[in-house]
């Protein structure tokens, strides 16, 4: 049997630490600390970065600092320094600040949407619309999150006809890339698989990434799924920080180190130089321990 | 892309906490303990338990009890109770202790054979046909254990066509069931996956084991690739007890819960009760730690 014959040759790392990492910290970390470890992921060779959230301070205070975060940080050429944004009116902070992409979100689960978000999953599909109205005029790379994908803490398992609905809706508004999230870390490679198949008969494989958390160490396994069905994109946050504090259990993301290394040992190339993202790792983790 | 339409329906633990797992722990353990933690695991539903080692207790001092472990559990019917031999004496013991089936051992690495036995991989090959022999008349079931079959600490990566030679030589002895050993936990899916591929071809797939250590939380990624290649059977330690002494940096075995845990959310029966496996974990951790 040649099950590697097909993968890809090359991965691309969306580095999420800075923002889906640090939102879910309880420890404040300073402006300085949170640019200096943006700083270091792009010296490490990171090429798409999450720097920050543009969504409402009192919401998220941990990110109420994001224009102070993108003024100080070094742009490195050919590094996509990237935000999320929730609607029009953190569009237009983002577009203040300078990014050169945004990630708008949803959920595929109407109950976590709700509870999330305070709105359907209707609802947030027309948000993302009318951010995406104003965004085009900017010609901004956009990016959306397609969160609890695979399992919702609510709702359980999530079948592929909704998160397809979902994906009709978005390329429809022309959006390309999209991430799906195994946002609780529950997923099973089978479940992956399934969906990933159900996906790739209709919209290719290339536009979508994972997102993958480690709450029970699948993560890895979850990954190589992806990865023998030509997905190339994969979400990780350094040190595996984050979580998600909407959705009870969830740890963090799969660790940057975990995935890069475990890709490079296939003779995958990343772009990340693993020693250098290493010591980013340990300098935002003497910040949090500190 | 059909990544798991081939795959197995059921999948076979084999349980090698009490011997993998306790020989590799620093704190000694109670005979009792380790009797209490053999019945735990097959109230558990396992079918096949690695008991103890019939080595020498002045080489693994926490193996001295084996005679009476066996003396000490409650035989359940269908449960094949294992131990490990590492020579004829040895053998002889585990037969007079009434035994089930018997594990023999070699490394595919001459280093760390050496290192280890104290003797080349063919002298080690040599001693297996010893014990074998005396075991024919016995018609006891016999395993054979290839540890480092994918990296070793000394020689680093480990070459397919060494394994297949060793394999040969085992099965030309009569042995059915070889386990490789990921020994260090160092193997990526790749590697893991290019050896199946080789061995398949030559001696089909049925006969495998994997044999996994969790050092790189690369475990269950590569167990997912033995599962696609159709890989039945693995190795695991309650808990993630276990190591290796003569194996610099390797940590415990893949957690028998982890394992069981993967394979069942997947559809795939274990016949292990994770719930009952957890509580037999719970107590032998306290032991440990208390």
């Amino acid at each position: 049997m040649k099950l590697f014959s097909g993968s890809p040759s090359t991965v691309r790392i969306v580095e999420v630490g800075p923002r889906d990492g640090l939102q879910n910290e309880s420890k404040p970390v300073s402006t300085a600390a949170k640019i200096a470890l943006v700083d270091a992921l792009s010296e490490a060779g990171h090429r798409h970065i999450e720097v920050s959230s543009f969504v409402s301070p009192r919401h998220v205070p941990q990110m109420a600092d994001a224009e102070e975060v993108f003024r100080g940080i070094k742009r490195k050429s050919g590094v996509l320094y990237t935000a999320l944004v929730p609607n029009e009116k953190g569009l237009e902070r983002a577009l203040s600040a300078g990014v050169d992409s945004v990630a708008v979100f949803t959920a595929a689960s109407n109950t976590f949407n709700q509870k999330n978000l305070g709105c359907s999953v209707a609802e947030s599909i027309e948000n993302v619309r009318g951010v995406l109205s104003r965004a085009a005029s900017g010609k901004l790379r956009i990016r959306a999150y397609v969160s609890m994908a695979f399992v919702c803490p609510y709702e359980g398992t999530i079948e592929a006809p909704d998160v397809i609905e979902i994906v009709e809706q978005l390329r429809d508004m022309g959006i390309h890339d999209i991430s799906l999230g195994d946002t609780l870390g529950a997923a099973y490679p089978n479940q992956i698989s399934r969906l990933l198949e159900a996906l790739e008969d209709r919209f290719g494989v290339q536009r979508f990434a994972l997102h993958l958390h480690d709450t029970y160490h699948r993560a890895l396994a979850n990954a190589l799924t992806g990865f023998l069905h030509g997905v190339e994109e994969f979400d990780t946050s350094t040190g595996g920080l984050g979580g998600c504090p909407f959705a009870p259990g969830a740890t963090g993301n799969v660790a940057t180190e975990d995935l890069v290394d475990f890709f490079e040992g296939m003779g995958v190339a990343t772009g990340v130089d693993l020693e250098k993202q290493r010591v980013a790792t340990e300098r935002i983790r003497a910040e949090l321990g500190g």
